[in-house]
């Protein structure tokens, strides 16, 4: 991938100082889709890494995860799965817990979205302690379907999310990242 | 557009009785985005309904509208804008509050969201009462931007949304409907 652009696509992402609270330094991707060329060079960055490998569903977590999942599942010609917040889907469901600071949340997605024969690439806008994107790939994998993959826009490796996604054999790519800023 | 294609983008979406309660027949799109010839369907009628016409921006509806929305806006080379529920967007917004069964909910845009020079299609899966899409409307209209047409896949023309677009001078689109079924 080429460095220009993707200084591009890192150039267009808004940094928030102090938010939601102190001390965070908030990514906020809503300035690098409303921006054309960085939008499609983002999409087009992860047709080239993922295309032509066998992949066949992506599922992309509620909500910005459906912005570049959705995407992305189009352009590889492929079917798209959201995984939704509880009480969002209208049929049977699997759902799997994740820790937020305070408290749990869930995602779900429905019992026939996958199956034992697919082999789902799970996209997010950002990792940063993985809580998630595991969520995500637990409920794929309860299904039988295969995970070896996850894509997101941005990393934030100081928070060590990437280091789970390997422990559980899924493989991290990120465009970018923040480390240290 | 093909009717062959329009009748399969409608045996692709999943009809669910009585969900979310007595009397209501809920369409879900889920089924239509997990099948990858229904899903490409999907946004290749819409491109070709749309494409040429000068939009500078997509906007989309929280949570299904990003689905279809950024998948439009990707393919038509020009920036999405989330349209998002209270608390989601960390920057400076606007909102519009809208009527639900029971109560009022809000959708938020970021203030640079849209400018005065932006003609933004809005985009959701579906358009029933269109609280919604109003809402979406009017954030747009509210920076300066114009906003003379909205996308949907699907319409449940009984339940008059699109005839209180047509009194807002917006003028609805949709693939397919479900009418006295």
């Amino acid at each position: 991938m080429n460095d220009a652009v993707l200084a591009n696509i890192k150039a267009s992402i808004t940094t928030i100082p102090d938010y939601p609270k102190a001390g965070i330094m908030f990514r906020d991707i809503t300035s690098l889709i409303q921006n054309n060329q960085a939008f499609n060079q983002t999409i087009d960055c992860l047709v080239a890494q993922f295309q032509d490998q066998g992949y066949t569903k992506v599922l992309g977590a509620e909500a910005r995860g459906f912005i570049f999942g959705a995407a992305l599942a189009h352009r590889l010609n492929i079917g798209f799965i959201p995984a939704r917040k509880p009480n969002k889907l209208p049929r049977e469901t699997v759902s799997q817990e994740y820790q937020l600071e305070y408290g749990t949340d869930a995602l779900h997605i429905h019992k026939d979205a996958v199956s034992s024969n697919d082999n789902v690439l799970v996209v997010d806008d950002l990792i940063a302690t993985g809580g998630t994107i595991i969520a995500a790939i637990n409920l794929v994998r309860q299904l039988g379907a295969t995970v070896t993959d996850a894509a997101f826009v941005v990393a934030l490796p100081d928070l060590g999310g990437e280091d789970k996604l390997t422990a559980l054999n899924v493989k991290p790519f990120s465009l970018i990242s923040f480390e240290g800023e």
